[in-house]
């Protein structure tokens, strides 16, 4: 038996096949072109799994089920409510996939899938409750609880990005104000750059640039802080700071084994996790107990296939 | 079948056997008096569980085991590592129990198993995934998942009054700033009721204690809000804005059919489920997705008893 896992993005679509262990054994992609519609990209969702299959040397008897991860809520009605990013609502996934394959549909959050990808064949492997962090240009959060993904009652939840951390705080695109991806995505990480950059040109941050602060990436200010840079490791710390605010929340709450790190920022590797794990120690509330661990994620941009793939398990 | 539950807390013991429904048979109850040490107090536990037993006309025979329910953390080792507010600090509960009965003793902390009392005979009965939240002089949680308590994999989970909601906010007991409980539990709001007072001796909170601002309670802001006091309508509606910010993180990262709420603060029944539930609404991040019904908790200082007794099952 071998696994199908479809990964919607907003500018690409990749599918693959996965064998029961996680492992990767075929894996192919094609642009999303949103604009045609969904039925034209979920036509291209379908055929692009059916030729994974085939590159794996597999065939359709060989699958049980496709599994989707999409950047917005699955139901299991098989429907999608909202791909915000998409421009999707209410869109019959299921249906309109069937009709080129005939097959059971699952579909999940991206990052609740990416989740369950880490659990599965990743860092969080064997452990029962496990987090997923990505931090990109968003948060995005998935949530395992006793080895299954957890979406909650209506499939809304594990939206950890958008956990209130600061009340009257910064606007959300949301519409609420003091959401955590506010100030621990990729974005907010940019945005303090930035603005540190601007108050101080003389910084290695701006002077990275040359000056032309609309080029500051996360890894700008990354690199900065890296070398050593006052201001840069100003930001960088507050901006740990910002992350281990959430990631105590979840402790404290979820109280998982493992707060895995995904996504743009986490490829600061050590350095993230120095910083963030010395301000979660600071603010444990038991802080003699065992807490979760925090890690990098290390199934990358493979996670999306192959927590899809395992989502009818 | 009947169930023994015990509720401890720092003033007084519970005892009461339950039946499969959670319905009370008998309850009996006596003074802590901690300054007597754990071994005296767990004795006492004990013996008024056996109390409890004979008043519903049954036998030790007919108990399958103990639950308890403590204001802090249980290990599944039977050991309480903290009862914060009892000054315990790694006590053998279980050992210490069965020198007086020997049956299977099985212990959480007191919100927990309040939570479990709503989900198995209280308002959130039927509901597969439910929080329950105390508004006392602290703010406890509870968590159901899957019908079962759910405590993180270290027992130190459902912590949700120390969820941040604002960084760098008011200190909290824990050692950590922000935390939900300085915001949202009945001393918040006794707090910014004395606040408000202070600002505005003429309004109807100041008035209602003759000026001493140290009488001032939960239920003196409520009376004056509901009354339509300007000034304690701005206070009560800034506590229900603060109870929703942790309202709407936990309907974001666990999406649970119901929260159910407890405690003091939640004697203001109908006109606190219409606040906060106006707040709630106006934040969610899925505008027209279903989400989490607010309700009243319905078993009131019944639910230690219950819940405890609920702990094996």
């Amino acid at each position: 038996m071998v696994y199908v896992g479809i990964d919607l993005g907003g500018t690409g679509i990749k599918a693959g096949v996965v064998d029961e262990n996680g492992r990767i054994l075929s894996k192919v992609d094609c642009p999303t072109y949103l604009e045609r519609g969904h039925e034209a990209v979920i036509e291209d969702m379908a055929k692009l799994a059916l030729k994974a299959i085939d590159e794996s040397g597999h065939t359709p008897e060989d699958v049980p089920y496709i599994g989707c991860g999409v950047p917005g809520i699955g139901l299991s009605d098989g429907t999608v409510p909202f791909c915000t990013n998409l421009g999707w609502h209410d869109v019959p996934l299921r249906a309109l996939m069937q009709r080129v394959i005939d097959k059971p549909i699952y579909i999940d959050n991206d990052a609740t899938v990416a989740a369950l990808a880490e659990s599965v064949a990743g860092i969080s492997r064997g452990a029962q409750n496990s987090v997923f962090l990505t931090l990109g240009t968003g948060l995005g959060g998935g949530i395992v609880i006793g080895g299954k993904v957890y979406s909650g009652s209506h499939n809304i939840g594990s939206e950890l990005g958008h956990m209130v951390v600061m009340i009257d705080g910064d606007m959300c695109t949301c519409g609420n104000r003091g959401c955590w991806e506010r100030y621990a995505s990729a974005t907010a990480l940019i945005k303090q750059g930035r603005e540190a950059a601007t108050a101080n040109p003389g910084c290695a941050i701006a002077k990275s640039v040359g000056g032309d602060l609309d080029k500051i990436e996360a890894r700008t200010v990354i690199d900065a802080a890296r070398e050593g840079d006052e201001v840069a490791v100003a930001v960088f710390d507050r901006y740990c700071f910002y992350l281990s605010a959430g990631i105590n929340t979840i402790i404290n709450a979820i109280d998982p084994e493992i707060v895995a790190l995904g996504g743009g920022v986490s490829h600061a590797g050590q350095f993230l996790l120095d910083g963030v794990r010395r301000h979660v120690a600071e603010h444990l509330f038991y802080r003699t107990m065992p807490y979760a661990r925090i890690e990098l994620a290390v199934l990358g941009n493979d996670a999306g296939i192959i927590g899809a793939a395992m989502l009818g398990r």
